[in-house]
């Protein structure tokens, strides 16, 4: 952990060569004591970008928002995690005036769906159901088998563009699209939690136990996780080849929708001529349906998954502080 | 003209019986004297909210922007206009660290674009081409005739729809839709003019010159607008109709290329599997490629005409003016 009042050099090598100086300190990672140097800051405006995908850095944010400091997150352990910690985080952040901002973790990414989605609701509008394609990955996966992959083959292409969780096995359950379906679902208002959304996974029941080798010479996770998918890769061809026959496309439909209160995420056959049917790629389709917004709803679609585009919008996020506590002329980024 | 500091009460009768209280006073119309009334006023935070169509007020922006006062339009009359007046805006806006929005002015009109666009570009991405269909009008027209209407009752339709341009021939030349394009391509940088957008319209040549009867006892301008279309039905629907042999849709295309500088809105015959012949009813696309969003898009869809989605959109943009005045928690509007 590197500590600097005066701002880092990003091309610095203090990562392998910690050494102290007047300008920063080095030292272990220890998060109560980034805490107390945020807190001495003689600068009103501290805001944390969290970029991991830890539980422990995201237990903090209630303390962190309680002391003013602005919180924007890739991570969505807080935002999908237990209500109890969401509503710690919510209540702090009240209480302080801090802002969080969290738009990389709901459906869509770094598309602005969050932000859209604020904008409607405070401008007055009543959000009645929003729906679509949340999963970059899974949507990959389900387009390569339309095309005539195996699974377990299409698995290995996805990984291989980075369009895969740290560990695949969280996209093959729906556990990543899950926890966009949550932080959704709390943002319009709803109260639930991560096991309360009906959930249908491209997992086999029968691999539900499964779990890799782990010994020193085993192979690499994905290449597991690959070979124990085989077997069962004719089950998913014949859903989606099934639907085909009937002029249907199979699609892992999510939706959030405020008259039932149900958050549920499905494989789903929906006519080809649906505008949900149209994701190509890693594309997402979130389609918002209103008081304003129908019969026809309003659509975002884009690539939903992928370093730059998660970068984009936690910057996005950035710019939305930005705009509340600077002027406002922000000058373009060359 | 009803002038008052401490706010009006928008149910009262002011219009009818004016009088002067306390509270309020009523003239007529006068923005010298508007602008006099807004700049004597204590509260530093004025924004005036253009939802007229009129250059007389466009042409007073540069004032208001100089003296501070924030704009929102959703009038398209100095964005749109000689670049001479919009460059003022500009200046006069920079000088005096006034904000200026105009969201509803652009393609997609109450759909959430430009700020998209802003947050692009202020986030680093360099943006290569923005196209898709910009006229929710255009794209009801193109869809009734498609469906097997003829020109003329599909436009008596969508102006029974309120979908139409307070003179229907704007939107028949394409004059409604050039304004947005202009905007946005000033918006993204390009110096243009309308005249530059080269622009195929749905009105025949044969009736660019045509003036409808304005005596007392003539028949509504749209009625004899469609009586004088009904001779040239035929022809777009044998455009229509050829297309859909090739297996291709008409769309009224437009775009902006930033890599040729070329801002244009044609008739084009796209491959039905394209995303942009999605555009239901009065849809509007608006797919944008960028360093981030390529080789697929960012696409933003939905319907971009009518009175609550313009409204909605200005309010969107009062609350992106408001973010960055007053303090972050705005109270969700009951």
């Amino acid at each position: 952990m590197v500590l600097g009042y005066d701002g880092l050099d990003l091309q610095a090598d203090y990562w392998d060569a910690p050494q102290d100086s007047s300008r920063f300190t080095s030292q272990p990672a220890d998060l109560v004591e980034l805490t107390r140097f945020l807190n001495d800051d003689f600068n009103g405006n501290r805001v944390i970008i969290d970029c991991s995908a830890s539980q422990e850095v995201a237990d903090m944010y209630p303390r962190w928002l309680a002391l003013g400091i602005h919180v924007i997150t890739a991570n969505k352990k807080a935002g999908s995690g237990p209500s109890e910690l969401y509503n710690d985080c919510r209540q702090a952040q009240e209480g302080a005036s801090a802002q969080w901002y969290y738009e990389t973790t709901g459906p869509g990414s770094g598309l602005p769906v969050l932000c859209t989605l604020k904008d409607m609701v405070q401008s007055g509008d009543t959000v009645h159901k929003v729906e679509g394609i949340f999963s970059g990955t899974i949507s990959y996966l389900t387009n390569a088998v339309a095309a005539g992959l195996p699974l377990s083959e299409a698995l290995l292409q996805a990984h291989a563009l980075g369009l895969c969780e740290p560990d695949p096995r969280d996209d093959l359950t729906g556990l990543d699209v899950r926890r966009k379906i949550v932080v959704l679902a709390r943002e319009l208002g709803l109260s639930l939690e991560l096991a309360d959304v009906i959930t249908e996974q491209l997992m086999p029941v029968e691999l539900s136990d499964w779990e890799p080798d782990t010994s020193d010479n085993a192979q690499p996770l994905i290449e597991q996780l690959s070979a124990a998918l085989a077997a069962y890769d004719e089950r998913l061809t014949a859903c989606v080849t099934e639907a085909a026959d009937n002029g249907m496309k199979l699609v892992p439909l999510g939706s959030v929708d405020l008259s039932t209160g149900i958050a549920s995420v499905t494989m789903t056959p929906l006519p080809i001529s649906s505008r949900l049917t149209r994701a190509e790629a890693n594309d997402n389709i979130i389609a918002i349906s209103s008081e304003r917004y129908s019969p026809q709803p309003l659509i975002i679609q884009g690539p939903g998954a992928g370093c730059e585009i998660t970068a984009s919008g936690l910057f996005g996020d950035m710019l939305a502080l930005s705009r509340t506590l600077v002027e406002w002329t922000i000058p373009k980024i060359e």
